[in-house]
């Protein structure tokens, strides 16, 4: 028994740089024919130069065809001459991360509301920018994405041409905002439709699950889960897929992220089946995000799953150490078979 | 400057077995008068023999005179002439864990309202004992201390004459429950009122404080913090400190438990201190637990605590690994000046 998932798109990801993006690129570029790639690196990508580098560096790892949709990370210094670059050169996305959220965000905004901040959203409305952004507060940490709303309330309200996008979606409430503003559109990730905080601290901890946003409740979980199985129209996947060295992950500061590329496609097959709602998987990983984002010209990819056991890899080796898989160890009902270009 | 605490009083902590429970003893039996011993030991101690024997084993490793109240761990197999035997032998306490609820708790009750539990209880109250419950349901996990409410309820309702303590309450819908049942006490650690879960995984994770029950909202810290300052009635002190290796805290499956034994008086002093409560700490931290516990014959002690910078150790050094205790290596403002006995 197989099944066919085309052109699948992976909105959201973290394909670092160096041996670690040697090591890790293959998982999501054999298989996502195009990726939004996250431009939080040690030395963030502020320019459209080093996007382009950047690009550039993906594309000739790859080992199979795949677009880099590499996006702008923005800082309060980003202006109209460096925007038009960007625009010129083909980027679309412009990343926001509120000051220290999560990893390599330190360099984000400190004041989003702020004027200077809000003459960015201005050019980036004027220019057609899709404005993505890891929307957190700074209060209690369950409460994080629900405190941001406003924000997201405000800025699509005040720039009513801008696409913009909830990422990652951990909190139930954030559904009912992208139903509220025709211009806000989420992603949602596998962690985030399948765990909650139990998985993370309930039994023992695990650091492996550790991530921002956090886990929330069982409630935000099967929330979030039925707005992906529904293929709900206004929500594309991303995986954040974002690998961490093992020993910083068990560290006394543990490293947030988790790195779910080797497990997305068989996992998500098996989740959409066991809801009897795989007729829904191609507008969940592909369609919603071609149009979202308005794709064209990827690299067209026919990916054959069989119904036959995957056991998730236990850890990927790199040449700067051990990353270890979400769902590391586990026996998966799918695997992928082949791809077709 | 200085100041006196006399008899100080550790209603729950785990003091192990072994090497590990020569390594840290010190650290409690130094400064306490007496102290609630957990039997979750990895053989746990179910028996009036075994406890007995703990305690002696306690004692003679006891650089100063020190109390320890030894508990039996409640499993369905106690039955009446072991609880007598355990009575005539001056052992007080009974603790009840729920099935795998934390560390070591593999032999707990799974259902604690079964007839034969409930005959424990009937058995423990005509006795006299001192039923010390870590009360967590199966739920999410930020609900587990308080879904577990109705079954302290049921208890308090049902067997009015036995003294029932809520262990180390995490949420404030529990002074609640202590304030209704006239049966019903609770303890505080250090942790639960210093501390919420932005402390664990709002910023990088943070394993060393990952505990059960799980560090919860600063809604929760605040109100048992405030619960703790005012001395109240209900309320005595038991730290629940745990040691872990540092090598099971930073692990794939963390072990959960707050090594909090060495910062205890002066992180207290330094608080009841900064919140200009220093006029009860006597009461929290000693003349509760006299009452509540109806402790005598316990080694006098008068602690002198002088205000002088405190640094707390970066680790602990036992045979068997280090430990990393609650607030290692921050600056606290009280030290231990001298033990007067």
């Amino acid at each position: 028994m197989t099944f066919h998932i085309t052109n699948p798109m992976d909105m959201h990801l973290h394909l670092r740089e160096g041996d670690m993006l040697n090591a890790i690129l293959p998982f999501s570029a054999n298989i996502f024919s195009a990726g939004v790639v996250m431009p939080n690196l040690k030395t963030p990508i502020t320019t459209t130069q080093q996007a382009l580098a950047y690009k550039a560096n993906i594309e000739s790892n790859s080992p199979k065809p795949f677009m880099p949709l590499v996006s702008i990370f923005l800082t309060p210094n980003l202006d109209k001459a460096e925007l038009q670059k960007a625009k010129d050169a083909g980027i679309k996305i412009l990343k926001l991360y509120p000051k220290g959220a999560t990893t390599g965000s330190e360099g984000g905004v400190g004041d989003i509301l702020c004027e200077k901040t809000l003459h960015i959203f201005e050019l980036a409305q004027d220019l057609g920018f899709i404005l993505s952004i890891h929307g957190e507060s700074y209060g209690f940490c369950m409460e994080r994405e629900y405190e941001f709303l406003e924000v997201f309330a405000f800025i699509a309200q005040h720039f009513p041409r801008l696409k913009v996008i909830i990422e990652h979606m951990s909190d139930r409430r954030s559904l009912e905002m992208i139903e509220k503003y025709e211009n806000l559109y989420g992603t949602l990730t596998l962690h985030h439709i399948t765990l909650c905080l139990d998985d993370v601290l309930g039994g023992a901890l695990n650091p492996h699950l550790f991530c921002k946003p956090m886990l929330k409740t069982p409630k935000d979980r099967d929330a979030l889960l039925q707005a992906a199985l529904s293929a709900h129209p206004k929500i594309s996947f991303g995986s954040d897929s974002a690998p961490h060295l093992e020993s910083a992950k068990l560290s006394a500061k543990g490293a947030a992220g988790i790195f779910s590329a080797p497990v997305l496609l068989p996992k998500l097959v098996a989740l959409f089946e066991s809801h009897n709602a795989l007729e829904h998987i191609q507008d969940f990983l592909s369609n919603r995000a071609i149009t979202h984002y308005a794709l064209s010209d990827f690299p067209k990819k026919d990916i054959i799953l069989e119904r036959k056991n995957f056991e998730v890899p236990s850890h990927i080796d790199t040449p700067l150490g051990r990353v270890i898989p979400l769902y590391a160890g586990e026996i998966l009902p799918w695997r992928i078979k082949d791809i077709h270009l």
